[in-house]
């Protein structure tokens, strides 16, 4: 499929990288046309890579993946463009962590909100569904990584809509059984809610152990 | 040891059977005295078991849960008095869940501020720890009973209260591996914010059925 991912750091490389392994067509979208990241990530990623803006990456695109911080997502896909989100899949990875009071951050949007529920009300005619962002960016596209089972998980309103990212997840090597959908796009606030935990946990890790939860039930 | 459980919910109940079946002597603190569920508790949970109000049960203790709703805790502890708190361990085990409004439920303390650190802000002498918020009453107290390893966040900003709760985890069979300690006590923000997510997993679950989360690291 043609795949745009927005965004330019560790999280927009591994999806970009792991999508244009698996045969995708992918451009790296960014501020801007000639963005350093992105042309060089394109000239080294293989057939199948190329790079552009964001508007250009949305407008090429079947599926639209948010990849940018959380805090500047908004301003991010009003650069990609309405008219190119409109009935496309916009897969949002994002968390809204803001850093600027330093450590622990505290997030823009939470509680009755998330990024998000807002990014659907912004462009009612994209297909928003939330998932990954509860993950390191390694361990979103290779599960296999870790020992033993742990769990990734999917909201949205649109269930044609997450059945597409189902398969993606799929394809990164998630197993059916542990992609867990929580229901419509207001589960995004406890996936976004989830990440002052994770990251209490992340400062307790062995160094550079990547990690993630799995669900133990009876 | 002489434990206060300040509630009478399933939480209070599931700790301070588990705790007198441990051989402590447990007082069920409630709003008033001669409240009928922490009457007909203390009859019935045997030798140490006993029942009085929020201050009754906090004077008498060397330490204090606070099991009751996090909606209703500060309530709950003024009643108890900062005297019968003094010097204490007190163990919170709430979440400031608010389903007024229908649900999903919002927290009515988040993101800067968790009603754990409220809590050891109002009464400053006392000795906040926060655990055990994260699962369901009965994993609480019989980790066993989930399949496979799982773990329980600890978190306050007084090393000897800590191991303290920890000892008395350990009592109730949680594995000192899986006992994670997160540091100081802003890092209850994470385990309540928590609370969002593992609802929308709750609702998932197959009727009944307990569940927790395991980290899994490489």
């Amino acid at each position: 499929m043609k795949i745009a991912v927005l965004g330019t750091g560790p999280v927009g490389h591994a999806l970009a990288g792991k999508l244009v392994s698996l045969g995708h067509e992918v451009t790296m979208g960014s501020r801007e046309a000639g963005n350093p990241k992105g042309t060089a990530w394109a000239a080294q990623a293989g057939p199948g890579a190329s790079a552009g803006s964001f508007a250009q990456a949305a407008a090429a695109a079947e599926i639209v993946v948010n990849a940018t911080s959380g805090t500047v997502s908004l301003a991010a896909l009003a650069e990609a463009g309405a008219r190119n989100l409109s009935g496309k899949v916009l897969i949002d990875v994002s968390n809204p962590l803001d850093f600027s009071a330093g450590f622990p951050p505290s997030l823009t949007v939470c509680n009755t909100d998330s990024i998000a529920e807002t990014i659907q009300r912004t462009y009612p005619q994209a297909r928003v569904v939330k998932t990954l962002n509860t993950l390191s960016a390694p361990v979103m596209v290779d599960p296999g990584r870790l020992p033993g089972t742990h769990d990734v998980f999917v909201a949205g309103n649109h269930e044609d809509a997450k059945a597409t990212v189902v398969g993606i997840l799929q394809e990164f090597g998630w197993p059916p059984g542990h992609i867990r959908d929580l229901g419509g796009l207001d589960a995004a606030r406890g996936m976004e809610m989830w990440l002052p935990l994770w990251l209490r946990i992340f400062l307790r890790q062995p160094e550079g152990k990547m990690f993630n939860i799995g669900i133990v039930s009876e």
